[in-house]
């Protein structure tokens, strides 16, 4: 381990200890927003660039480069490691990822292997060179969950209503949990292979999974996220989903260290959800960033303030970098999220047990 | 009005009295996923059905005859009333409304005008036929809220992430209020409109606003939500928007007297953060009814057992029924909610005042 990343700003607030800044990094900072992003991606598609190490170092490079951002996240796609396992998809520009034979029924379940270390050889290349060149910022590993993976697999694609997925949920809970099984085993291996190789943190994504009630959270999808969760080694644990104002407490639950938060919810809010014992991330609205500056540093402000309620607080997005942004405006959020006074945490915090969940 | 509407279940549950039955209808029960909706439509644009007396009364009626609802929901697209004022638009099919001419700036929002009842003589005339035939079943007026047009009118058609919306609403606050004023002057005169020719309730629809915080719906929506709704005479109010868990204690302050609530919360959690004197509807998830009917009936059977903790409870989908859905589904719901006894509610609620927000 590089001897800087002890003080690093980011893993301080992970671990609910106090940082010298707040610390800042943005979901979807390595990507189509930068321009020398866009550059190195032409002709060249989204898998190779997320299996050859030479692409994906730099890629992932690029943001804590121009921004000074204090982590890097690792550039992947949630797919690449179903890819990696044999599934045959493409990740389709404008589209997202197309899963060639759906996986529909108990033998297309069946079908499904665990990841071995050995099929992703490029991903540990990729973490080690990027470890070296990153010093002391850390390096935040990167994986789909459970439920947003099978979505993409049951539906074959993006979808908007998961009305497949919800369909094999509750129709067929057995071949269900065992399709959530074996893609949180596969979301595990991922990220140990990251973590193992230097990542110095990981971020479980569960982009969907705001489509559910708490109550279906909890039966048909909680514990395999927990499970991916708990055969994570010792490394701070950032768990994110968009549309999860009831799910926060859970998600906490879930074995979360950091919960992300998107932009409906106020992080004071956040806090009492999820209870103590917990660091926060998150939340300024993506959009917002194409207003005029005057506002976006008004709502910066918020975010810190509102953050301060939290035991540890990560400046992000509520969502990611949307493509369209001006890179200029995330490295001037950088620069104010910093020059803002850490502010105080409550006193006697970690004091008051509540419950965890809502 | 016809005698037979004051023994309406439908209006017993919007005033909290108790109905003979748990009243049930479905948003978008009129639509594509009838075979003689689908048959009615070909070769006609949906911006002609919802302007032709024939067709309109024609497309309302269907799903009451077919499934037996306790009211009927007036068949009108959001920007109708736009239409009607001289925004020239189009719905175009599988996209939704395409906006020629996208409202950005002080200039275009001026060029809004008011809706006179004179606009709309086909509306009025539609009402007063479906009234005629619905005899003691209610028919509910309905239009979009103010942020939702907005949206369409900024982002000159569906978006996901309303950027251009936010822009303005953040950006340029005294354009986005005269906007927003503006598009909830013509709200209001069209549910007006629909009002004075018979309609028993409203329904002002805000499909898009749980893209927002509490603190800026508060800031920038509520006012003007709350203006159409006090605009309205007096016939039961609902209000309702997908993902709007964190605004619903609001949405009731706006002045609704029965809030919608998507499928992502209980009905029972939504009651605590609605407060008392407000009915609820709600909230079967739609895309569960591509289950087996065993879970469809068991999870009919928790939304009404759910909803016996509100004053008054509308049985509903959690959002608009799916075009593939299967209308024999929704009969069966219908059945098996009238089926049940109606739940008690629980004694001395109204005597136990609460805050109304969260």
């Amino acid at each position: 381990m590089h001897p800087g990343l002890s003080d690093s700003p980011f893993l301080a607030a992970c671990n609910r200890r106090t940082p010298s800044r707040t610390p800042v990094w943005f979901m979807r900072q390595a990507g189509r927003a930068l321009p020398e992003y866009r550059k190195l991606r032409e002709g060249v598609g989204m898998l190779e660039s997320c299996r050859r190490p030479d692409l994906t170092v730099e890629i992932t490079m690029q943001p804590v480069r121009r921004m000074g951002t204090d982590a890097a996240i690792f550039f992947s796609d949630i797919v690449v490691p179903l890819a990696a396992v044999g599934i045959d998809l493409d990740i389709v520009a404008g589209t997202g990822p197309v899963i060639a034979e759906p996986v529909r029924d108990r033998a297309a379940v069946e079908r499904i292997r665990a990841l071995e270390p050995d099929d992703v050889p490029d991903i540990t290349e990729s973490v080690g060179r990027l470890v070296e060149e990153l010093g002391a910022t850390p390096l935040i590993g990167f994986a789909g969950a459970p439920f947003t993976l099978a979505s993409y697999l049951v539906e074959g694609g993006p979808s908007r209503n998961h009305v497949r997925t919800k369909e094999l949920m509750y129709g067929q809970p057995d071949v269900w949990h065992d399709l959530l099984d074996r893609l949180g085993t596969i979301a595990a291996a991922y990220l140990r292979v990251q973590v193992d190789a230097g990542a110095s943190a990981i971020q479980l994504f569960d982009s969907w999974v705001g489509a559910l009630s708490l109550a279906d959270y909890r039966r048909y999808v909680m514990p395999h996220s927990a499970k991916v969760l708990a055969a994570v080694p010792d490394v701070p644990k950032i768990h994110f989903g968009v549309g999860t104002g009831e799910l926060l407490g859970a998600m906490g639950e879930a074995g979360a260290d950091v919960v992300g938060v998107d932009w409906r919810v106020e992080l004071s809010d956040a806090v009492e959800r999820i209870g103590p014992g917990k660091a926060v991330q998150g939340n300024l609205d993506p959009t917002l960033l194409f207003t005029p500056w005057s506002v976006v540093e008004g709502k910066v402000r918020d975010v810190v303030a509102s953050g301060a309620a939290a035991e540890g607080h990560v400046f992000n997005l509520g969502h990611g970098v949307l493509p369209e942004t001006d890179p200029d405006v995330l490295t001037r959020i950088v620069e104010t999220v910093h020059q803002l006074p850490v502010p105080e945490r409550p006193a006697g915090r970690t004091d008051t047990p509540v419950p965890a969940g809502r």
